[in-house]
């Protein structure tokens, strides 16, 4: 069994940079030609950005192999649009024992305070360190309990996908994940909590950690655009 | 704690009958006025289904509000273009205990064969009933176990996001989902499984069950649709 | 042959009150059932629009049937998600002679001023209408020249979609248009030119006509929602 | 005035091999490490193809740039899901005078039989070529006629939305076009006449040869996937 506090993600492929943005916008001035310079560039992604322009951010295209728990995957799963996933699959392939448990980064957000409404999402309290210790144990108990009784179905002979029903959300899966520009922008104003965002969001506590790493490779790959974007209260086109 | 071994569906809304579809499809012509005559729409509908002229299909809308293990949604989300979901959130809400065991239908299609290879989805062998209790049996008592630490987790104030991570995939979950006819006869396609499909599908059984109750509904609002599109080998247009 | 100065668009359906938005966010909390009392639903949809919470307005759909040159509906048809299309088709029956010719009021807004940037798009300056008429008649003429060749074309035999390569434009076509609230709140936000709209947008001056007709059948099927998303500076969820 | 014949499409930006594909699909069984042989990508391509697990042909993208007349891109534009555009735009420059006349291969295929019904799109008959260049004539003269006047609208300071009203559906346009392998194949199983595909489909001859020139491209950049795609009957996955 293992038990890890954090997720990982890599850059699979790429395609696309901020002059290609810019050149697909530019096909509708008919100036989609040539090498164009950088403030020329910057100019026009950042008059796109402001006015909502969201199309000519389509063009581009990015493929991250991410693995992190099953109850992030549900989150993430839900955005539809510019987005293709292939993941890994409990009904071809036992899942490895790898289950999330909460670090020490995480036990500073993980309690609700004295009066908190539980219907209100998205608190992040204060957790005494034994305390999480505790917790933990349990938790590392009812992950090797839930798994060894999987282990014991699949040995008996049921088949991969009714034998998983045991298996707990915190446990992890990889997933390919391809999406442009535009659809990165408008998963990462809903995913991470920036102080300086236009629009209010709450992700939990583990999906910002994830959005945030997917954001560096974003920002890696187009600059500008996420400079931009950045700028604009991280509102996507 | 509450223990299930089918799934449940109810219709919520719906808009547009076969008719309706035709008269979308009649814009094309000019047609599409007054009330068709029953013989008119069946033949428009079954060029357009052979012909897969898709794009009339999507000119309806039915929404059900489904109710079933959190490892059938995890398949059901996949489906992206066409269908909308609202899903019970463990982030607003403490889930309640009611958790998947297979029935006694389930038993006879269990187990895989001697030699079955597990990277193999999708086989249905038998597994004696006593072996069957015994499994469920074991089943509960994971559930039990889990749920009652997730209980223990809230009541000690872990932030309904993290303490979630130990519950199941075997838990229950609702969700309202909206979808048009031509995306629901792409989902019936590839999620039941059929021997007269002109293309092979192997869903697991779980969904198979819900995926043929949502069949029923989609057959009922649209029967004619439903019924040219069973007679082309229930390949969506 | 038909001038026309205005556009078309007629209800065909619509599915889906303010109220079963509400349900399907409640289902997260699983409070969707039961009728809830108005302004338990304002509240609730209020706090939806505000937090960007974008899937419940998913749970609705209108079809309405536009007739309207093909130079606004090679902007409309862009619209790609949550749309459905079915469009009257020059191949299967030839187009009726019934043509585009702006009216006064759009003479208010038809000229570029002095200086102006041909690059910049959405002006609306003045025309002097005997300028106008004039324009109109030279217009017309070759709508007619245009049409003429186009049914000779026809009569000696070509076929439909070879024969209609002349026609300009700005002759009408029908077409069935079904969406949820969702996307027609995007639709909206970027095609009606509101000076109180958070983010600027700039329609040519028909689309901006056709779409606040499109605007004021979505207010009046779903009153609750449109107002909350007018108060919200016409940001789309 | 140029008068074109055929239709330009180039290759802008391409990523994700056949082999990227296959690795996208064997992170279901966690083999998607390391560089695979050719016949074990042939083997599993094929077995999705197939099956019609489509979504591991999605993790590729193919940008090209396409001209050809407005009345071809009315047609494609209509394909959603999996397509991003970016066009030229007459509101923010004039389009310049090119336009379409069928050529001499065209002639071909352009005239009706006999008695054949308007209402059946898709004939190709034959069209004696002192006929057509009689035909070719006219058209041409039409779009002269109707382009002049759009330049005389523009130097009188009708803004450019409202003064194209007059251009005729044979204009060229430039426009990006961006989509992964599995839309690829969707958008070619409907727009290609080919004798070999499982079903017929009646494209118009001129969408028939652009689309084949985007064949052509999607064939260098996935050979094996499109020689799967031809074997199962051009089929989309």
């Amino acid at each position: 069994m293992i038990f890890k506090s954090d997720f990982d993600i890599e850059t699979i492929q790429q395609m696309g940079t901020d002059n290609m943005l810019a050149r697909a916008a530019w096909v509708s001035t008919g100036k989609d030609v040539g090498d164009p310079r950088t403030e020329k560039v910057v100019g026009l992604l950042s008059f796109l950005m402001k006015n909502r322009h969201g199309t000519p951010f389509e063009h581009g295209s990015l493929t991250v192999r991410i693995n992190m728990p099953i109850f992030l995957w549900r989150e993430w799963h839900r955005h539809r649009v510019g987005f293709s996933y292939n993941e890994e699959s409990a009904r071809y392939k036992p899942l490895d024992p790898v289950f999330y448990q909460p670090g020490e980064e995480r036990a500073k957000h993980s309690m609700k305070p004295e009066g908190f409404k539980p219907s209100k999402p998205g608190f992040r309290g204060l957790l005494p360190n034994d305390r999480q210790d505790c917790d933990n144990r349990d938790l590392r108990a009812a992950y090797g309990f839930a798994y060894n009784l999987y282990l014991e179905r699949l040995r008996v002979g049921i088949d991969n996908g009714l034998a998983r029903v045991c298996l707990p959300v915190g446990i992890y899966s990889a997933c390919y994940v391809t999406a442009n520009p535009r659809s990165i922008m408008h998963f990462l104003s809903l995913r991470v909590d920036d102080p300086d965002a236009h629009f209010e969001t709450h992700p939990q506590w583990e999906m910002d950690q994830i959005a945030r790493k997917y954001e560096d490779i974003f920002a890696f790959y187009w600059p500008i655009t996420h400079q931009l974007w950045v700028e604009n209260g991280r509102v996507a086109p």
